[in-house]
């Protein structure tokens, strides 16, 4: 099995065998996943390319997650819930990230924050927290459902409400982003 | 006709006859309420169990609603529109509740808080709410739309803002938690 | 075509032709608008119009978009991605509006702002954002995303936060109220 995707199967059962292959693509967020690493590494011109960009279309309407195959997305991601998540494909994020249903990732068109969220590793995001902008999220980072954020957030914090505010953290996502796979 | 089931299905039109039953299958809250309960009593590895099972996950996906079968809810559960709702099994909710879409309840991971909430009777809980961790919310509680709550909110209550603020009243679910079933 | 729809259509790609049309009827934003605008034109009980109301209810579940097609809405109405879409058909909403994913305009049942929204011109509506009650949204609003709005709201204003604050700027929707065909 490709290294990425046995990263993220790990995620969900601690298991990578192919007993746990089969398990995984019963969860919506893995097989999601799983056919989106598959269309980023075919061309959708192919035969193959084509089944996955097609079964990939198919997910994305039964479960709402509109993720581009083209996203720069770390080993490890984890999808608990299915349910409406929108990441704009210019984002960047990295290794062992969480991410929960009803979440946005997204644009700001204008001003000095013009762009797309850069998201370090070991970033658990909660229910309905919308992320937007040209900032920094650094690693071991929770963010809280609901919350919108839309400023740099350093390593190490929690972050919570509507406006967002920062409690620094050594052990922000501890027993958040579970089963993570070294090596 | 079932006395729960009777008593969601008078929440939606005040009827509780065949009239009423064929009408409120045609009402997405209330085919899901439905084939929850039913599931509920059934065994999975009946050939009714399963039937209505099937049906329950079908429907699942196509609302976005995910309501485990085994949680623990009281009678007269009105859910008005479609859209995602995760409510983790493990919540305990009481008589003649209102939950909206895009709702979560959920658990927090660690800390004192660790669980699920327990909510009483007639409360409502606005689009976009996410409530989480062993908290308890009392009755006649209205949780205004998008607000995020992980503490205890007393009986008589509405719930605004993120982070939320308590505001006693005594009427605070008046005109909202309507059509109650009562004997 | 429709000059209506033709101004929704001219709000995706600044086209307005037959391929504009075709390529418009690919994204999900404007393919339920086309039904929603068509289904209000005829009656259900035509076959043409039976025809536009079984597709925008399959579009509907679909998409998540729950805007009923009696809703006043202006021309130049654009949705930019599908999800939960939750707007009481008792709404108001003026020209060359823009409305995200996960948002709601709904009702407030009781009290002075018993009622739903009325909304005017240019603007535009964040994703998870909740707009409920009897009350005026003036034109060329920002309503950043998650915001919680149940008061009014003057012209030339960024709403943010829950609760929500409104901060005064003439460029309010600037970027973000794209492609409007004027005539």
């Amino acid at each position: 099995m490709d290294k990425l995707i046995k990263s993220d199967l790990y995620r969900y059962s601690k298991e990578t065998g192919l007993k746990g292959l089969i398990k995984g693509l019963m969860i919506p967020g893995f097989r999601y996943v799983y056919f989106m690493r598959m269309s980023a590494k075919k061309s959708r011109f192919s035969i193959i390319g084509f089944f996955y960009w097609f079964l990939l279309r198919r997910y994305m309407f039964k479960y709402g997650f509109q993720i581009p195959a083209s996203t720069q997305i770390g080993k490890g991601l984890y999808i608990g819930h299915f349910g409406v998540i929108v990441i704009n494909e210019m984002t960047i994020i990295g290794d062992n990230c969480s991410i929960t249903h009803n979440v946005t990732i997204g644009k700001t068109n204008r001003g000095t924050k013009k762009g797309c969220p850069v998201i370090d590793n070991e970033v658990w995001i909660g229910a309905g927290a919308v992320i937007v902008g040209k900032i920094t999220i650094g690693s071991n980072v929770l963010i809280a459902p609901n919350a919108f954020v839309n400023f740099d957030i350093p390593s190490n914090s929690i972050v919570i409400g509507n406006p967002a505010i920062i409690i620094p953290d050594e052990n922000a996502t501890q027993a958040y982003n579970n089963s993570i796979l070294e090596h």
